[in-house]
């Protein structure tokens, strides 16, 4: 039986799913275990960076006021009273015309304010004692790093929500984090439909194929920073099917289904719905491919129902599940940068839905072109081999043309806070 | 004592380090681990994809010859003969004006070759025999998915030495490598040289400042694919510093240390890499931060030795560690991606070495802009907070004016295979 399905466009459909996705729940790692998480508290400076004044170079703490007179006809000669290298304190007094000797790093002695480079003095010996010969005047802090020059102790440093990048680890190590508050990774089960379906380990056999999209969603939860959960793969029965996602939403926080959302006579997502009295948000998108995707709701747990197809699974998962997992993360940049690109070939078919072209992105100075990427169909896999980004075509009554400015979505890790289709 | 080093340029620099840098071993891993990985086999097509016709949609397969003579005036009338779902193979025969109700995915019967979706013929019961009546023409193999069409057997589908994403795990799982052969991650020590580091855990005391190198350089190894060995750090103390470095380059592939290479009393790490007869390559550079960078080998195991300051440690990973860290994990790619951008601001001083400024790109339409990011001295943490990118600013006479362009190095974590310090 044909249902009539409304196709939503894929900004009404981010919309509906977006709607009230709040941050989820965080746990405490190591600071070793922390890179590419994503915060879960605002980090603020516990303390002055530098927390002392610091020497920025080998060579001589002076007093800058020694050298007031120095040039190169007249040479300033200055007592080295002391050597310190980087982590040790001096613990002298040093007085006038007096130097102490020190490496980049080091803690300024009292009394010093600057800071004369090794390959700028003169060292000499007069009656036993050391000197450096100076020949020009030593500005008040030179060469110095002062207290709180970079960082001042309670100021904001990285915002809840970030990704943990090599330099906020750097960050937090500088201020003594050997835990951090992350955003927990949702566990995302993946359950393939069909009997068609063979596992990966798996001899062909006639009419079958093997199961690629949980695989291959599986990779994409992972690389989003989420953690994903296997669930096999079911026959075309319904009874077995309803309970088999019962269970699985037990397991899960969100649990992705591929295949069986479409009109055949063995796609029993709709009628699997029904039983769980889940909320549909949308099933039918004005978009190719995937225009079957489905969204529903049982409670606060999201049920993506993606097509059975390689590109539309993939697609369907960049579009609409990344978002939802990148949130539950705590990551504020959840969706797919974008970027103007100029497209390479013809596209002159008219068409009433968005079409996603898989493309690889090739920059010429400040260009950027779009090649599209193998077969342009929902059921390619091949296509989603090297495609670094995807091409959207609107609907439109005559197509594009080569040289069109269109826009795409970078397939890149990083995100960004605005949602193209919703803006 | 100061030894005149000889300053060279950073393409000389990756030119000495990538000469016989080769690929190093390989390993298998489960499909489910090799997601992110590079490849260390070609991957060619072990079938036909699909492996049989396919039908393309929900409907009937027909014999296409019976539908010539329809029309919107004239109906053909076609008996169903059986029902096929996907993964299921119609064992009957079909003639003449007959067809087979058959679903998404499913093998075409025998003696059909074409498609009529379920949403374009009417069903209907005559003398309790079920037909469907067409009113138009299908042409052969209308919906139907050729064996071979989009990938025949024997076909080179994936090169040697790419990264594993999600497309191309799909495409593993398609043709059945439940293993697949990648490149075994290498062992990247990091040593931090320096009596005033702390532990991230310790206190903060007069002079001494926390071990954030580290802790970023390893989680820069962690993304880029190695895998990160923390060796902890030294004291400035020579023989101690020596036997510690001769033991961790028995543990790990290639060894990284930070600070101990600049002119300094303590800087001990050119002593340490005579004492090891050690080859150096060079040990000073024309580039701001991280001049005192440098290479050095023993035998074929590099010596990283970096600067002690974040900033300098930072770039001199991306710039010479990152290239041979990709190489043996066998990426032909091993280069951070480039871009043309618009300088937002002046750098006007004079410069005999080329900058190298953290920055984040924004782009307006087809515009890039870089804005400097933060501090913009080598020892800053905080500009590498954000930074996505890296403004190079080669050495100049009158320095850089808002509105140039300039080029860029792409902080991200795709590579590309020619260096751009090298064209």
């Amino acid at each position: 039986m044909l249902t009539a399905r409304k196709a939503i466009s894929i900004g009404e459909a981010i919309e509906k799913i977006m709607g009230d996705v709040c941050t989820g729940v965080a746990e405490r790692v190591p600071l070793m275990e922390a890179s590419g998480r994503y915060l879960a508290q605002d980090i603020r400076a516990n303390q002055d960076v530098p927390a002392f004044d610091r020497s920025l170079y080998d060579g001589f703490a002076i007093r800058a006021k020694d050298t007031i007179n120095a040039n190169q006809m007249k040479l300033v000669l200055i007592e080295i009273v002391g050597h310190i290298g980087a982590g040790a304190v001096f613990q002298g007094e040093v007085s006038d015309n007096q130097a102490v000797r020190i490496m980049t790093g080091a803690e300024m002695p009292k009394c010093c304010d600057a800071v004369i480079m090794l390959e700028h003095v003169k060292e000499l010996m007069v009656d036993g004692k050391s000197y450096i010969s100076i020949d020009k005047q030593i500005a008040e802090n030179e060469k110095v790093f002062k207290k709180g020059a970079e960082i001042t102790e309670g100021s904001q440093l990285v915002k809840k929500g970030e990704r943990i990048s090599p330099g906020i680890i750097g960050l937090l190590a500088t201020f003594g984090y050997s835990e951090v508050l992350v955003g927990a990774k949702p566990k995302v089960g993946v359950l393939a439909t069909g009997s068609e379906l063979l596992d990966v380990e798996e001899p062909l056999a006639p009419g079958k194929i093997r199961n690629s999209n949980s695989y291959m969603l599986m990779a994409q939860i992972e690389q989003l920073g989420a953690t994903p959960v296997f669930l096999g793969k079911l026959e075309d029965d319904l009874e077995q099917s309803f309970n088999a996602v019962e269970q699985a939403l037990e397991k899960v926080d969100v649990l992705i289904t591929t295949g069986g959302v479409s009109v055949g006579d063995f796609d029993y997502l709709p009628e699997i719905y029904e039983l769980l009295g889940a909320q549909v948000l949308f099933n039918k998108l004005a978009m190719r491919p995937g225009s079957v995707t489905t969204v529903a709701k049982v409670k606060n747990q999201f049920l993506f129902g993606l097509s059975g197809n390689p590109s539309a699974s993939f697609i369907g998962f960049e579009l609409f599940v990344r978002p939802v997992l990148r949130t539950l993360l705590g990551n504020k940049q959840p969706y797919l940068n974008t970027h103007k690109a100029i497209l390479t070939e013809n596209f002159l078919v008219p068409n009433n839905f968005t079409q996603l072209i898989r493309a690889k992105v090739k920059v010429e100075g400040t260009d950027i072109f779009a090649f599209s990427n193998g077969l342009n169909m929902s059921n390619s896999i091949t296509s989603l081999v090297g495609a670094d980004s995807l091409v959207l075509l609107p609907p439109s009554k005559c197509g594009y043309e080569k040289g069109s400015l269109v826009d795409i979505l970078l397939l890149s890790e990083e995100g960004q806070s605005e949602c193209f289709f919703l803006t």
